[in-house]
């Protein structure tokens, strides 16, 4: 392991914080507000450490797989710590454990938020909180982009022929040859998403902060109820199009750019996942008008945005849906596991992933018809090798493992059953809103210091995709070299 | 497709099941009951069908595994529709719906019951209610053991090298050896189960109730509430001992019976199975006295057993553990897709397949770090294949899927979620008992037609591991031949 070089590309990710915690500090300047001297003590802390690790001499330049896999958990660890101080010398949460927690949310894109009162927040803090969604999101698509489909894993590799970029061995030119075009793209969308706020009515600083939190999929509002009275009737309808834009797999945005229309439509994970998203919303509303809660506008309205909402993983409401029937809860809560497509600012366990799961279970009944002869999964009209299909298996699996373990342990602070399966199923997926004690609107203020440090590990666990952080906790990982 | 043939051994079938009613029916004839009328007429019917089903005359004598999957579905099917009729005749249930819901409940060894108060049925009924899940669990030992690793379902081909008899193409012969001694070791295991029952002070008709449900991993009781009251103080202990010999893969019953030890002692499947009841007993048992509800000796003894119970798919409850704390139901509720051992007469996912999921992940982790090399997957030892493995993860996608679904129509009706996921995971598990409205000691009556309708299919779907069912309503079943 050559920890020398580990030292200081984190060392450099911290130096690149502290001047991104500029942003944040020069709008509380604006703003005339005192938390600024909160982010001017958060970079000078960030910078030293930043600079500290940076003079390490490291034995060798090159880094492979293992280190790189280090790199990327300790990276997004650091990115937190660090990133959570401004909340605590604002005094904006009580402990330092509420303030990783609430910058892990931001970073991996959760939403999950332990301040009950967004409104009486300092304005750069809000806007440090709703940033961080934006930089998170920026960060994981990079990720799973550019660098899982090189190393393989959860089956991410199905993406490896189709990701730009020269070859998949040259890891680091094709990173950024990919990191350029999707910030290129990933910026249009912000700047659309504020517009499109701000025409519909939304004030410019709430725009902005909403925007970052939609295309980022994160779900912080600055509001500490569902956000039913923001801006004019058009809003919903403008988040719930510029959420379900966030969800598509981003490689599509630049099949759209090099104008290869024909990939786009013949996409079949963007069709399922247009699919899931219109049937589920067509299910609510039915069900919605059906109990009398709302009429056909509004119910259409509402459901197409809490789907909308759910499934890319980002955790916005426009109503309390806990008190919607219940059929219109199981939709939801079943959809706090989808997520949008992979390739995408979403969590959760990936369309295309749950595609790959139904062609198994079909497979297997053509399987009993014809004699035991194994046919190919497909995607795209492209076989999915055997290795990736047992990949994309394993991922499910362990996805839903850790589900049930985050649930037992949640319960076992004494949770009821149904907040604690929301939880852990809203962090491990990065919705940041569920059920019950987590439902809209409500914080996760009231866990314990030990429940938030485990809902922390499972935010930042569900977002770098399980394994990457797993390995690292193998003997094997820390055997040779 | 053979019809003729499919048709002639249904017909058989009835004959069987028209000669097994006259048990219950000699047992209403013995308390002087005038339910006796009752089985007399479904004696008739259930003979009557099976009479002109059997004139059938068939093209060829010729089955191949298409009529042998469509023989199973029905089969079991019209085994449920004609042993409802004493229920229905005897008027111990309001609808025919009910009285096929409460046989298809027996028959799958679920027991699930929509009957309010057992202690108002005549003795017959009870008996026949009872002795279903007898011949149920019969006749599922013979389906998982001999006939689906033949045609390979939902990774059952795993047992093809150790199941007893002479070759797996011979279909027949293999069935009938193992058969004979599959029933020699059941019937062993019953008489065990009632004598224990006898001497712990259970009154002997109880005992043979209870002995059928425990051997069965059924679950119908004839009392009302949790048996908390029933005989001495050893009950629960000695039922929990025979719930967990009823979950063991019957294939070691004969290794033990041909004494070859080592293969019990290097069984993995069996460790896993003993370590996870243990395991979670233990951890109830920690639970329920810090719950500060029970002592320790009263928390080991409801713990276990209720572990037991749920594990093994049986659903007998001591107590009313939806009373327990959140982590007891938490454990419980997992335990509700694990299922007993594989070839055992447990529904659920079964162990087995659980360990090659969770194999699955331990290899992905492994390909991460030695540079994407395939590793095998291997149980006791040896290397399971390829297909078997993309069998079993195709079946646990397959049984969640059918979860998802089965939550989602049952809260369609308005039920509460806790309750839908728990009737769609006990019915589909063969459970038979959950949270919520179908607690322990609560019934399934106030569910409505469609869904108690609804229900039935997914106990049967689950007893017959799914895919059985299911190939049936492809078209590519009817397709050739």
């Amino acid at each position: 392991m050559n920890f020398g070089m580990v030292g200081r590309i984190l060392g450099t990710l911290l130096l690149i914080e502290a001047l991104i915690l500029a942003v944040p500090l020069l709008v509380s300047v604006v703003y005339g507000e005192t938390a600024a001297s909160a982010f001017a003590w958060s970079i000078v802390i960030t910078a030293a450490a930043g600079l500290v690790l940076t003079r390490i001499k490291p034995g060798s330049d090159t880094i492979k797989a293992r280190e790189g896999l280090l790199i990327v958990t300790l990276g997004w660890a650091a990115a937190a710590v660090f990133g959570a101080l401004p909340f605590f010398f604002a005094r904006a949460v009580p402990t330092f454990i509420d303030a990783l927690f609430e910058c892990t949310s931001g970073l991996t894109t959760t939403g999950a938020t332990i301040i009950n009162d967004p409104e009486a927040l300092p304005r750069g803090i809000l806007f440090w909180r709703s940033f961080s969604h934006w930089l998170g999101g920026m960060g994981i698509l990079v990720f799973t982009l550019a660098l899982l489909p090189a190393i393989g894993v959860g089956g991410m590799q199905i993406y490896k022929a189709e990701a730009p970029g020269p070859s998949a061995d040259k890891l680091v030119p094709r990173l950024a040859n990919t990191a350029q075009l999707l910030y290129t793209v990933y910026l249009g969308l912000t700047v659309l998403a504020v517009l499109a706020l701000v025409c519909a009515g939304v004030p410019l600083f709430d725009a902005v902060l909403l925007g970052f939190g939609a295309v980022g999929t994160g779900g912080f509002t600055p509001y500490s109820t569902p956000m039913g009275s923001v801006g004019g009737s058009a809003v919903p309808w403008a988040l719930a199009v510029l959420m379900i834009l966030a969800g598509v797999n981003f490689s599509l945005y630049y099949e759209l750019w090099r104008r290869r229309w024909s990939s786009l439509g013949s996409n079949s994970e963007l069709k399922v996942y247009l699919g899931i998203t219109v049937l589920s919303a067509a299910l609510v509303t039915m069900n919605l008008v059906r109990s009398l809660q709302y009429g056909w506008g509004d119910a259409a309205k509402h459901a197409l945005f809490q789907v909308s909402s759910i499934i890319t993983t980002t955790g916005y409401s426009t109503a309390d849906y806990s008190q919607w029937p219940e059929f219109s809860k199981a939709v939801l809560f079943m959809l706090l596991f989808v997520g949008g497509s992979a390739g995408s600012t979403a969590g959760g366990i990936k369309v295309i992933r749950l595609m790959v799961a139904a062609k198994l279970v079909g497979r297997e009944v053509r399987r009993m018809l014809h004699s035991q002869a194994l046919v190919p999964v497909t995607i795209n009209g492209r076989v999915v090798p055997q290795e990736t299909v047992a990949s994309i298996a394993s991922f499910v699996f362990l996805y839903l493992g850790l589900f049930v373990a985050g649930t037992l342990l949640v319960a076992l602070a004494g949770t009821d059953l149904f907040t604690s399966a929301s939880a852990a199923a809203a962090t491990l997926g990065n919705v940041g809103v569920g059920f019950g004690l987590v439902g809209p609107g409500n914080s996760f203020s009231f866990f314990s210091g030990p429940v938030k440090l485990l809902l922390t590990v499972l935010m930042l666990v569900g977002r770098l995709e399980m394994f990457t952080v797993l390995v690292i906790f193998t003997p094997g990982f820390w055997r040779q070299a």
